[in-house]
């Protein structure tokens, strides 16, 4: 009979996105990945694949992750434009002044959207998901006077995405809280 | 008598600067900097030292060429202004549709700033000159009335420098180029 492996599957994805996220696909070793899951390469393996394969559970995972965070300030905010100024207020708000790992999408965006067609395809997708759920938050807030309707939604949506993007690159070499959070009300007058 | 080597040191650094730019420093192999420069191992050892001091060279090539590129915008226009706006066009107008490498200091930035101090420490240098030179020319302008004087012109060289990073990054994402000229134009509305 087989050794049977028991582990927490969303654990060891869980383990491998913080990975991932702080050492880059390319920086990051199967040695590595042994380490931070506790699993023999061939468990990693027989119930995830290659490397590659670990790497896009946790794109998926991180995905959830970042939706959900959307989602949950939307619903946790009578206000839609206080849903998106919490957004990137928590930026600044939980930004660790020793290290910053910047927003795991985009590091992947930056090391391989350019050189890997499943990666450009996967983060593409990403994209248009975030900005239909800002053009929603948006139109909200225009339909309650909120944010003025001059802008298009979809504009103003297409913007605090890549917004967005610029402040988690900046908190990544810019550790002064009050920086990043001129930068943020800058961004969020611009509603 | 030593067989000498002779080639020319700045291209060496610009194929390496472009090798690195479009597979990151961890994707880059040794083999891949023996054939993007046509130089065996130990010529490039002996000249450069290794990866990482090669890398560095390059790093240091591109900061001098983006520098270059604000300090032309900044004296071919009599406006501060439209020297800022060339800039940021610059981005879409640009563009490729195939691919797209992004910002080379913003991808090492989201690679290896949070695990390397020399690398976090390089571009953190370069953030606070690119910063000073965005400040000099909101200064200028809002002298001449064409920025109004109402915000802080290091916050909005903050805000700049960020927006820049994030108009870049999603630029490697989405390759609409109408997308990122809406961005533009919005980032450059709020000055």
């Amino acid at each position: 009979m087989p050794k049977s492996v028991l582990f927490d599957r969303d654990e060891v994805i869980r383990n491998v996105t913080d990975l991932f996220w702080e050492k880059g696909y390319n920086g990051t070793s199967m040695q590595d990945l042994v380490d931070a899951t506790g699993l023999n390469r061939s468990s990693i393996y027989n119930t995830f694949g290659d490397k590659f394969q670990l790497f896009n559970e946790s794109l998926k995972y991180y995905k959830n992750f970042q939706n959900d965070l959307i989602d949950k300030a939307r619903s946790s905010s009578k206000s839609p434009k206080a849903a998106i100024e919490k957004l990137f207020n928590g930026v600044w708000e939980e930004m660790n002044s020793t290290s910053e790992k910047g927003c795991y999408l985009s590091n992947c965006a930056t090391e391989l959207s350019n050189t890997d067609p499943r990666i450009f395809n996967f983060l593409s997708k990403n994209k248009e998901a975030v900005v239909k759920s800002f053009k929603l938050l948006i139109e909200d807030a225009q339909k309650l006077g909120e944010i003025n309707s001059n802008k298009k939604a979809e504009v103003l949506a297409n913007y605090l995405f890549s917004s967005l993007q610029g402040l988690r690159v900046t908190s990544m070499i810019d550790r002064d809280k009050e920086h990043i959070k001129g930068i943020s009300q800058l961004i969020l007058q611009s509603l």
